[in-house]
This record gives structure tokens, C-alpha cells and sequence, in this order.
């Protein structure tokens, strides 16, 4: 059995965005993420399955947040009603930690292609995951496709400016906001 | 200087596609490819950065029928008009060898995470390029950015549509009915 590391987890993210930061994420290996956490290589592939994930960690449970958050949205909600209810419950579990971290890690994988490929893949995990969800409450197909895709980028948005220091909103009115202005946009389209 | 090898590129295509179809991509290396097409390594390299690229080529040169199809499109043309007139000058490019090679290409692509996560990468650059040539026509950033979001997705969808043996109508006319069925899409989103 492993012995009970305290805050392993987050030790490890955090020794990694460092490491990445100093050195680059190319240069930045398993082991030396794990020795500056003051951890093991073992724990480290207990809690993530390469350096590559340690940045994406969360997926499945964001997508369940979205899906969940879409399926308690009321029956009368619309479409983007229910959107706005998944990006509530999302946004509801990130942690004052996880906004410390966000600059780094934005910076991080702005400067990596592979990672900028990744988080690509993870936006669209989570847009299938909400679309799915629209899916069973009625809405057809494309619809929930778009109301999908309207609230990841709306996330996403809204996590770029609730994580700059200045930010005085909480990130549940940030992503409203942005979703509002996507919507906006989306009626202008012609 | 190297010499002159007639089709070397679209033999290159062939001889990975049959190779990812028969053997798996991971397990076929561009030695392989290279043999299969009759052609050297070296050829290999002047024509694609790595076997992966050899399913994505092409990124830059659609990115420009998109940019310019858009430039091209009336003054008067909407949003949406605009995108309609960048899948015109997008699909028109496209040649009956490419639907031919369609299927293979999506089964593949539809077979590995990774280049899944890449052909996410050609969707988004495809995306910027038209956001940025809306952008020049006066159309606001966020509503350009759902425009080419849109035209990408219809562009996609065509594809799936055109390459099946079965379809009758041209990629332009599959490319427009997906664009006129996600605005409808758009407008249902409440």
C-alpha cells in the first residue's frame, strides 16, 4: 500500500507549472516534477498518467459538472438556459488554488503546440459531454452542439479573466457575461 | 538537386493511407511509406515534416481559400454570406482523388486519439483564418469568431457527406445546406 502523501496531488501541479516556467515543458521530465515536489516517480504516475496530463487533469470531472449542471437546469430552461446552469455547477468547483495557478498555466501551454492540440481535445471532451446532455433533454442535435460549443468558449473566457489578479467577479459571472456576449454575437451572424 | 518524381505527393497519400488502413498508424513508419510509394525517404521528408502531416497537409493553402474567399464575398454580404462565399473558394479546391481517398482519411483519423487531437488543430487554424479575414471585412471579433466556427463545422460535415460514395451533390451545395442548417441551429438556441 502507498503511504498517505499530504496534498500530493497539488504539490506535484504546482512543482510542474514551476519547473515548466523556469525550463520550459520540453525540458521538464517526470522525475524532476516529482524530486521538486519532494515526491516519488511512483506517486507521481499514481496521480497522473504522464507530465502532459498534470495540466489537464479534471476533464471527466468537468465534464460530469457541465452534464449534471445541465440536467438540473429546469425543464422550461432553454437551450442556452440550460448551458448557463452546466457552466454554474462547472465554475462553482474551482478553488481559489486553481485561480493562483491560472496564469502559469495559461502561459504554459500558449507556448506549446502539442499543448495547445491538448487542450483543444479537452475543450471538445467537454463540449460532447454538455451536448450530450442537452442531448436528453430534447434539444436537437445541432442546437445542443452549438449551445455546447457556446459555453466552452465562455469557460474558457471567462477563466482567462478570473484568473488575471485584477479580476473582482466571481468566475460564475464571468462565464454568465461571456455566455451573454456569445449569444449576442451569435444573433448577429446574419 | 533532387530529381523530378512524377505524383510523388499524392503517392505518398496513397501508400500511408493504405499503410494506417492495413497495419495501424502507429505501428507504420515513413520508411514504409516511402517504400510502399516507390519513392526514397528523403522524398518523403521534402514533401511532409512527419507521417502525421501527410494526413494534414494542406492546412495552410485551405486556410488562404478561406481568408480569400471571404475578402472576396460583396460588401453587402452578412456574416454568415461571407462564410458562404470562403467554403465556396474552400471546396471547389478539392479534387475527386481526395473524396476518393475520404473515407480511408476519416476512418483513420477516427481510429487514433492523437490525431484526432491533430485534426482538432486544422479545424482551429482554419477557424483563425477566417475570424481574422472577417474580422477585415468590419464583422466584431466575437461574432466572426462564431461565424468561421460555424463554416468550419459545416465544412466538416460536408466532407462526411461528399466522400460517401452515394452523394450526388457537389461539396459546394453539401458545404452551404450544413452552413444554412447550423444557422438555424443558432437561432433555436433560445
Amino acid at each position: 500500500m502507498a503511504r498517505w502523501e499530504p496534498n500530493a496531488r497539488q504539490r506535484l501541479v504546482l512543482a510542474a507549472l514551476d519547473l515548466f516556467t523556469e525550463q520550459g515543458y520540453d525540458n521538464t521530465t517526470v522525475i524532476q516534477i516529482a524530486e521538486r515536489a519532494g515526491l516519488t516517480k511512483a506517486t507521481f504516475f499514481r496521480h497522473f498518467a504522464d507530465k502532459r496530463e498534470v495540466l489537464f487533469a479534471g476533464q471527466e470531472v468537468h465534464s460530469r459538472l457541465l452534464a449534471d449542471g445541465a440536467a438540473a437546469a429546469p425543464d422550461s430552461a432553454t437551450p442556452l438556459e440550460a448551458a448557463a446552469a452546466a457552466l454554474d455547477a462547472l465554475t462553482a468547483s474551482f478553488t481559489a488554488e486553481q485561480r493562483e495557478f491560472g496564469p502559469r498555466l495559461l502561459t504554459v501551454i500558449a507556448g506549446n503546440p502539442e499543448l495547445q492540440e491538448r487542450a483543444l481535445f479537452k475543450g471538445a471532451a467537454l463540449a460532447a459531454a454538455l451536448t450530450s446532455a442537452l442531448g436528453k433533454r430534447g434539444v436537437p442535435d445541432l442546437t445542443a452542439a452549438l449551445a455546447a460549443e457556446l459555453a466552452v468558449r465562455a469557460f474558457h473566457r471567462a477563466f482567462e479573466n478570473w484568473v488575471d489578479p485584477a479580476s473582482q467577479q466571481t468566475f460564475s459571472e464571468l462565464a454568465r457575461q461571456a455566455l451573454d456576449q456569445l449569444r449576442a454575437a451569435a444573433a448577429a451572424l446574419g
